[in-house]
């Protein structure tokens, strides 16, 4: 996340680094805590799908697919916080483990197959 | 995620939108599926820290914070490709949540307290 | 869990104490560090099931039903042990919610609807 | 959970059947489902704990030891019902467990040691 790239996570990072600087929170910032919060926020937002079927969470009505997506902030929120405490380019991360993914799990052998798709 | 950005959140989207399509596995990601594996992941994640003290979490020996990052890029990607089925730009989701917090927890009552704090 | 009743939580309570005790584990079950663990094996539990219809989840084959199975004893482990550590009886505690949740969810109004139903 | 014991986990497992049948709530109660509603619930009981020091978390007020009862009587009723929908008998499952982490983690070698020590 080193970049200064205006469209990318480096501005996120930046604007998160200020929200905690200005409320002297960045003792409560631990890693640790942030794993846990990222977490939280996690079930948070399955909560929203919990009862509904499949075919419901694919078509969600307005104000509660603007629910999903305040979830879905607070989520990365945690997640560039995290990455920014542990110095880790989340970028960089992603895309190594895609190219891991598709060693574990060759496009030959994975197709339509929920037996070997055990994760992503 | 729609604005062609080489840094940014699309190119990763795209990688992801590759993956699924490849193993056939667009079948599996209903965004209630997709709730699922990213709080999965999260916990994954928090698994990494739930025995350190905070302090331990913060200096992670290298080995220990390369299957940290691990978990972390598979968060990200769970919760890019859960954006990409609710047609959600997660940068402006972010900016929106922090502007929403900013009024939430206004600087001079949230300082250093953690009764005000219940989330980021 | 005080009461001496073969049958109840104690003896798992009083097994859980005495496996923490021969290992000298007491030092990390915080209950924070317990919290952690317990939705750690939460989500472990759900991975089982992530990608299942929910048709599905209904008829495990035996194998995956025996993984589930142990991944439901975690969970009660860990949280037979917080409750422990926190001085919390279990079963008064469910009870107690089954009477709030009785009253914050009458049977006329609660009648299959969906909307209504955010929790148990 | 099939013994007739009034202290045991059956007449919860029959409190949360009728709870649910009344309301017509099985429809929602499939076992994917439920797991899902108990990694919720496992969160939200983290939550209460995510910006506390482990030793703030050994003396919780009195006020917030009763929301973390409440949500820890969640976690039970959520894995009573999955438990009584899959058929599993809880008691004899943690007990199982039990048996089987004292295999893997030899007292000799687990004494203290936090790197041993990946899960209970």
């Amino acid at each position: 996340m080193s970049a200064p790239n205006p469209h990318g996570l480096t501005p996120l990072r930046d604007a998160l680094r200020k929200f905690a600087a200005d409320r002297d929170w960045d003792q409560f910032h631990s890693p640790k805590n942030l794993a846990s919060a990222l977490s939280v926020e996690a079930a948070e937002l399955l909560e929203r799908f919990q009862w509904l079927t499949e075919d419901q969470s694919r078509r969600l009505p307005p104000e509660e697919l603007r629910k999903v997506r305040e979830e879905m902030a607070d989520v990365l929120n945690y997640l560039v916080r995290l990455a920014d405490k542990l110095d880790v380019n989340l970028l960089d991360a992603a895309r190594d483990k895609i190219a891991l993914n598709e060693q574990k799990y060759p496009v030959e052998k994975a197709r339509g197959s929920v037996k070997k798709y055990t994760e992503l």
